[in-house]
């Protein structure tokens, strides 16, 4: 497959330094080589964004996320709205100082996270009330008010506020909230430049539309073509990886991307496996985001270069060979596996520090090497000897 | 106070450059300076060892402890032992090969946890029949057992096994236990003799001695001159800081300590708060270890040299001050109050992470504080001033 160069910015929202742009490097297939620039620091794409729910990736001290290269990382609106407050972490200073990060942060919109953590009262029109899962205390979310957090917060990529259902569902209700989202979709991107012009957000700030529609084809088209039509500097792709399987979700994909603008960046959210990766960045997608690192990792499953390894296992009670010699994570070479299967036998921090740490570094150095096979145009040899190396088979998706 | 310089050698038990040795370099009314030599390294004391239990000192990776000024930590037989067993930890090279810790290990006998953890089922003469506290396996501690666990993990310094009970207590039953203690001191010097003779130990490695008595002077004294007649390389004092108080804690250490021999290393047990620690050292001891830094961090506690903050106070939520501008820890003055705050109530790893670091380095700098005192000779005057600053009163002592 020939590698096509590309030289021009690709996508501008605003001129000057302090303009959101991506910038298409390369070409491999449908696998896309870019930058996104913003006043913070560039994103190299394909990017991997570690998640900070809670303004803390978890168990990570923000340097190891930053050194494992990770150029943007991912807060939770739903979280962080309430504890510690939107309005409080505005007051101290924004997101970014508050968590000790410096580089791009992309926030959520609540949509997904009031769904299937908040103790819903009430869809309607205009937005969703719900109960904190902390305490009881009541809430409402909507597309302004959503905007309105993230803008709070620092955003430097925001998200429309978008209806998320889990599947399978019936198609009917997939439209419903497809609609629904299309019309919050509207009024997200209206309070975002209301908050433009008020000074609430700057130039350098961007927020993406969510392409919602399930696995149904059709619904995924009309959601893509109205969004595009709207103009959103980046488009996400919503509604996977929340139980239709990796064949599906890759089918939904691959049907999908053809309908937005090559131009602009796309987010696949909340995914995923590192075959999910690499099928999706095979079909042109630019930028994930997913707990699954830390959140095996604490688990106790490492993601190696030779294959997946569950730390749990008896088998590894005596093996004294670091946990990925082929790893760049520090912690991947210096400690045993049998020390590791130790510490999370036992239920110690150091078990869930280290396999969080190694598999961070472990997907980013994926990106890494995905970025690097796009740029020298053999994005399929790289992706099959890869496959052949780090997954047993597609069977092997870890899901503790 | 004038400082006493020391110049020659104050215990050694063998010749040549593997021997553990004790020199005593100065002294400031009773308070010591000194360095244990051991092939791994050397020992500055007044030494604090932080505790890692299960062969992990909590939430923290083992260049942080160095890093910190530690030249020694403690491992708990009765946790090792069970999990993941001296037998396996000795395939596979050793306690400090396993968890990564080239310096000076000192490993308890397993009797204080043996005690408050195990579900016992019978005291004997012999030794502690018990139960697993993590699955009811049967297990048995005796001076011998316990001796041939501590050298299947190589440990540096050994502790007699023996019998601690909580205080208070009657008079009959401190005497009871401390006696029988003292056969098992015996009975655990042949035993490590007997490792000596069969190279389960080297000479470069210690048995201590532990003298028991509650808060009952006579018993101290009748514990520490049976244990100097029988000649060990060191000395702790252990049955103290079990609910006696500080008050009483001091008293009976200031009465132990000199029935101990001065040119031998003293080890004041499961101590304390950092006002147990300055009065200890005021009174001669040299040797500490305590859970309290970590565990503290991990409920939220600070130690700093502005006196201790509890983070998971309400009036820190908006405090962006650094946790201790004073600190030598980098997490000390990089993270604010508010932020440690919301870690600290959200249960994010994190903030136990943060916490127990930085007071690692506070005590570890406390120490080393102490130690440029009597070299000094003005261990009087720093601890006034110290105390002013960082202890509020003697009721501050932290007890989450």
């Amino acid at each position: 497959m020939q590698t096509t160069k590309v030289d021009t910015p690709s996508s501008k929202v605003s001129e000057g330094p302090s303009a959101f742009e991506f910038r298409k490097l390369a070409q491999d297939g449908k696998a896309r080589l870019g930058e996104i620039h913003t006043p913070r620091g560039v994103i190299r794409t394909p990017a991997f964004m570690p998640v900070g729910t809670v303004a803390t990736v978890k168990a990570l001290y923000p340097e190891q996320v930053r050194d494992a290269g990770a150029d943007i990382l991912l807060g939770n609106t739903y979280h962080l709205m309430l504890r510690p407050g939107a309005e409080r972490v505005a007051k101290l200073g924004g997101l970014h100082k508050f968590m000790r990060w410096e580089k791009p942060i992309l926030t959520d919109s609540g949509g997904f996270q009031v769904m299937s953590l908040g103790k819903i009262r009430k869809i309607t029109e205009e937005g969703v009330a719900f109960q904190s899962h902390i305490d009881g205390s009541r809430h409402m979310l909507s597309p302004e008010r959503s905007i309105e957090i993230q803008c709070l917060l620092g955003s430097d990529i925001q998200m429309q506020f978008d209806e998320c259902i889990e599947l399978p569902a019936e198609r009917k209700e997939v439209e419903r909230a497809m609609e629904l989202s299309l019309r919050w979709a509207e009024r997200s991107k209206r309070a975002f430049e209301m908050q433009l012009s008020s000074g609430g957000a700057g130039p350098g700030q961007a927020l993406f539309a969510i392409v919602q529609g399930g696995t149904d084809i059709p619904l995924r088209h009309r959601s893509a073509d109205a969004l595009v039509a709207m103009d959103f500097p980046g488009y996400a792709v919503g509604g996977l990886a929340v139980g239709e399987g990796h064949e599906a979700m890759i089918a939904t994909l691959g049907e999908t991307l053809p309908h937005l603008p090559s131009e602009k960046p796309r987010y696949l959210m909340g995914v995923g496996t590192p075959l999910d990766l690499i099928e999706s960045v095979r079909l042109g997608v630019d930028m994930f985001d997913c707990v699954m690192p830390t959140r095996n990792g604490r688990h106790g499953y490492a993601f190696t270069w030779g294959g997946p390894l569950n730390l749990r296992n008896a088998k590894f009670a005596e093996d004294m060979a670091p946990l990925d010699e082929f790893s760049s994570c520090p912690a991947a070479k210096d400690f045993s596996r049998a020390y590791v299967h130790h510490l999370i036998k036992s239920g110690e921090f150091l078990g869930a520090m280290i396999l969080s740490w190694v598999n961070t570094v472990f997907y980013q150095d994926l990106m890494a090497a995905m970025r690097a096979a796009i740029a020298e145009g053999r994005f399929d040899d790289w992706a099959t000897e890869t496959k052949a190396r780090i997954i047993a088979s597609p069977q092997s998706a870890p899901a503790p």
